[in-house]
């Protein structure tokens, strides 16, 4: 039998990603007692362009995971969000998300969902959320200063300064995959299209197309969608496959420079490296990059002591973070 | 007749470069009453390692501000002093300074200056202090995130962030100046070594040698010391030398590509620039720079609110910059 369960203890996390909406419901301390997924977008030819469609299913896949909870709705006190764009968290208005259709000219989402789930809702950029969930749950507890890095389709990045979420002037900060690598003489190009696992993909798939790649080709053909995910780049790395040994050096260098610029600007007490790649390489992808960045801190006086550490929560950082983010906004 | 003062009135700004130490006896509103300078290092061949040699060259150089304003010790309430390297604020310690001889190791400016002045002494980076001259009483007035760049003999930044300096976890946040130029491929290269009068003029020295820059040679020909200061840069500009011209384009782009990567990574609401080369060239120097950025805004919402604009206090940045410090720490 379920325990009964205090009215207006427990929070509901949700994390809108591109492909996939997770939900979920926590305790203030983080322990998840229920978890929903739904797909992003509908497998259909023509996606809706009406943008209350997408809160629909937003708030769907909240009220499953309440329902798989097994508590009554009085039980939840707040619910968080992450959403992919920049988000005006004191009006819960996404600003901008390219990637969502109907969302290119924002969207109220957070007075769109509190309507319909009938509880207060917090949204903020997924980003952000992710950090927030490391700083409260995860691996960035106590600490002060950190800098969030996200590598996966894209390199995503997020700012807790001061023990507060840096949120910027337009709501904006954090877009670290939008830092330019520059040399006189070229055109800037976004760091993300280097260092990114998409990046690398795309990279890597050049070189299939080629023939280069036999290695890597011969572990796709394993896979009936033969995607490059992060799984595929860690066999291939662990068969030493020279074409992804090559993408990954280069990933990791400019992740280390990276890191060392942002170090030098900001003079952070942690850096927090996630995201899908990160996950799936582990210490091996993390150490090369400890060894590239550290000597390029120009302020030598206690270099050791800043930290570069792996994310803990993994694919729950974002529900989880968003159920922080509910917590410490919530009255 | 001067009128009498109050006691604990005023303030003393000191800013120590690598040249000159500059003190002024200044107001709380930023009035400056009476300066006084004095050179950094003697005109010896072997300049003494003792580290408080320089600094009673600093106390001499605030007694004679002291003594000029015609106000007695008491009228001063605290000093402000700017030093040339990372500073412990609350102990007062100067941690490395790399071009002052003797303070390598680090020094404890604020004791000993506190010592020998009698007076509370209040310690800060110099660009840290620099910019909180231009917030408390220049160009930044009132705003709540600015992002200062000083382009001089090299680039240096400083951070506002939520009205506050930035100063970091190991008190070296802002050292903008080594952000890391990228290419795959490349060794990664301080961006001061392209965009800083220094580098500007290591440059023009490389094409005058190979005797290529006819009307740089004949500016230069009228100075004594040849020099290639800020207003030889201009002068060159304005009789359409190429190789400055040249010169002045690769740095404005660097600076653009700069600005829009902390942008998107900090997103402030306004930058600063200052220093020497940009009091010397003012708008025609930024508003390329403007054009350049601006584009490379990852997020285009509000994008025209982004400021960028020029420093207002000129060379008293430093001095005032250390009276705001003074004035904002002082009981």
């Amino acid at each position: 039998m379920q325990q009964p369960v205090q009215k207006r203890s427990l929070f509901v996390g949700i994390d809108i990603g591109g492909t996939k909406i997770l939900a979920a419901v926590a305790t203030p301390e983080g322990r998840i007692l229920a978890r929903a997924k739904k797909k992003t977008l509908p497998k259909v030819a023509t996606f809706p362009q009406d943008p209350v469609w997408l809160s629909e299913r937003i708030t769907e896949t909240a009220l499953a995971a309440i329902e798989k909870a097994g508590v009554p709705a009085e039980a939840i006190r707040a619910v968080g969000v992450g959403a992919p764009g920049p988000t005006n968290i004191y009006t819960g208005r996404v600003l901008t998300a390219v990637n969502l259709p109907g969302w290119h000219n924002g969207f109220d989402l957070g007075p769109v969902l509190s309507e319909a789930l009938n509880m207060p809702v917090y949204v903020d950029n997924d980003v952000n959320v992710g950090l927030l969930g490391e700083h409260t749950f995860g691996a960035a507890r106590g600490l002060k200063d950190v800098v969030g890095l996200f590598v996966g389709t894209g390199l995503g990045g997020a700012l807790i300064l001061d023990g507060k979420l840096r949120r910027g002037f337009r709501w904006s900060a954090g877009e670290v995959g939008h830092t330019y690598l520059y040399w006189p003489g070229q055109q800037p190009m976004d760091i993300e299209h280097i260092a990114s696992r998409g990046a690398i993909s795309k990279q890597l798939t050049s070189e299939l197309n080629k023939g280069r790649s036999p290695i890597l080709e011969s572990i796709l053909s394993q896979r009936s969608d033969r995607r490059i995910t992060s799984g595929v780049i860690r066999k291939a790395l662990a068969k030493g496959d020279p074409a992804t040994q090559r993408a990954i050096a280069q990933t990791q260098e400019a992740i280390a420079v990276l890191i060392a610029s942002i170090a030098n600007l900001l003079d952070p007490e942690a850096f927090v490296l996630g995201g899908g790649l990160v996950e799936s390489l582990g210490e091996s992808f993390l150490e090369p990059i400890r060894e590239k960045a550290y000597p390029l801190f120009f302020v030598r006086h206690r270099v050791e002591e800043v930290q570069l550490m792996p994310a803990a929560l993994g694919d729950d950082s974002g529900v989880l973070g968003a159920v922080a983010l509910a917590k410490s906004l919530a009255d």
